[in-house]
């Protein structure tokens, strides 16, 4: 540290040049995060020095939790579900394997997950000694649910489906893996936190929450297509007195007990959640659900039309393609597979999409 | 979910109100967090889309990441630490376990922990699997190291020291538990979340860091004394390849691998912590926490005037009594064994101070 502190002002043309070597957002077409709305930045301001992690100091904070959780979970077809403000995906797929493992103790716990799942499945099998299982996909990339019963056995703690995979965006056939997990009595977690916030708006959902009578939990971000700011989770379960399993002793708080992963907890990015959903409404979703696809669309139109095909149709707004170069000034991502692949967030409108595609015209060239 | 969206003046107005049931700062007494500093909250504002999750995609915000481990680490006796700023420090403490136990992997791997070690160490040993072995307290509420050699086995795989006891306040001997550590080849992690910003910036720092060769990791919290917003953690380790075995390949982001337990991680904190350092320097850390001290002892003293003995004398600005009453509007919280508990915090200043030992000396009357 140095010794003596550094004016405001020098302090602040340093961090803004800093800031400046970021890329923009306008040329990132790779990320599942997007720039805040604007009431998510505002809300967050408000609440910026709210702690969740004590919860009795900040009642008024917490209450917003709760609404966001009774919010999320009326999305997702049921009101009562119980659920908490988590740090993101990471955070709720750790705690839903945690939960998961506790209802069924076996001596060598496994997990049956698809072959497209986020890493954060392969960190929270490392952290909690659980074996993974990796079911293969179709041509599609969908979870093959023909390999999936063959995966289970006595010692499957839990079955996890993907709502909006990250690299390809499609759904996993949830419906299947709800008769599986009921027929084998598994717990079944649904990834939903990309597709959470976008399924629910499309114009013929398919079913993928808590209708279906074999989800146990689903994880759903705000911070991605909820457009609130970072660290906005949320991990739903349907028996809310599952959380119980994970309650540690806090003496010394304003609560005597907590189940939530970790102590200390912003409240601003929670708030911030609420205020998207509550600005937006479902009506106000659907719309920029609506045009992240609409764009997703326009995309592969014009790239299959620059002679790079889709890798599939995808169900959620995420595209990809045969195609192996990029323009200049572009921050796209690559599959492991090898695609090419686009996350058409809301920053990623139709002139962008243009650009884009007008660049890669000129690459063709 | 509402149907139609909510104006932006009618949905300001709620999430006042609910801001408003919150209590304000200046009436708790009870917390490690204290409002951010103003510089935190303007760096925040300006970081807030960034998402070190993706660092490629925000190069100048993971050089803010890098220059806080690295002024961290000099603050630490050792600028080549390794580290990465954690959600907070539950992460820190399960993140320096997994480095732990993967060192040594034994069967039945335990560790050992002093009793008054933060509930985070519960959650730690739950997910990882370990056996908490817990070391008894000396009467001043430090762990009693003549016990601390017969609990350390074969499957030992760390050791936790505490500087900052979240109840009472006080420095575990660390020194002695370096030299344990060296001996009997275990890792030693120092859960410095609170003291790690308040001991450096003491007259006489005692040694609890780097400079001792059995430390291997430290855990210490900006949004704590550090000022910043929430969520700022840091876990720094001397062995910077030690991170590596918790690497998980991450394909379709900028990098291609992480070690974080998070994903999606936010910026915006972090070039807060960075700014409160680069603002304050060590004369306006050691000014702040100066103040911090001299608040407590003036409050043990006021307190003691009244009748309420101190528990301990605190090595850090945390106060605790043998008093059962508190008067009205104010939060303290108690320890396990039902002293009362004040952290004298940045906003508790000596205004609160004098004010909040007039109300016990109305409550005394």
């Amino acid at each position: 540290m140095r010794e003596v502190g550094c004016p405001e002002e020098d302090l602040f043309s340093f961090l803004l040049s800093r800031r400046q070597e970021d890329l923009g957002y306008r040329n990132i077409l790779s990320s599942m995060c997007t720039p805040p709305h604007p009431v998510a930045a505002r809300a967050h301001a408000m609440f910026l020095e709210t702690n969740l992690g004590d919860p009795g100091l900040f009642p008024g904070t917490a209450a917003l939790e709760e609404l966001l959780v009774e919010r999320l979970g009326t999305l997702m077809h049921f009101p009562k579900a119980g659920g908490y403000a988590t740090s993101g995906g990471t955070e709720s797929n750790i705690q839903a394997f945690r939960i998961a493992k506790k209802q069924k103790p076996v001596k060598s716990p496994n997990v049956v997950v698809p072959a497209s799942s986020h890493f954060s499945f392969q960190k929270a099998c490392d952290i909690l000694g659980l074996e993974a299982r990796t079911v293969p996909l179709d041509s599609e990339f969908r979870m093959d649910t023909e390999a999936l019963d063959g995966l289970v056995d006595k010692n499957t703690v839990c079955i996890v489906g993907v709502v909006g995979t990250t690299e390809y965006g499609v759904v996993d056939p949830i419906a299947s893996l709800s008769d599986v997990a009921e027929d084998r009595d598994v717990f079944l977690h649904v990834d939903a936190a990309f597709g959470g916030m976008v399924v629910p708006f499309l114009d013929r959902p398919v079913p993928f929450d808590f209708r279906l009578p074999g989800v146990a939990s689903v994880s759903v971000d705000p911070h991605k297509m909820g457009m609130s700011t970072i660290p906005a989770g949320c991990l739903l379960v349907r028996n809310p007195e599952h959380f119980s399993c994970l309650n540690v002793d806090t003496p010394y708080l304003t609560v005597k007990r907590e189940c939530t992963l970790a102590g200390t907890r912003p409240g601003a990015s929670v708030a911030a959640a609420v205020a998207v959903l509550e600005y937006l409404g479902m009506d106000g979703m659907r719309a920029v659900v609506a045009g992240c696809m609409e764009n997703a669309r326009r995309l592969i139109d014009g790239m299959e039309t620059l002679g790079y095909p889709r890798a599939v149709t995808p169900d959620v707004n995420v595209a990809t393609f045969s195609c192996d170069r990029v323009p200049a000034g572009w921050r796209v991502s690559r599959t492991r597979n090898g695609h090419m692949r686009i996350v058409c967030m809301p920053h990623v409108t139709r002139d962008v999409i243009e650009n884009f595609l007008k660049d890669m015209s000129d690459t063709n060239a």
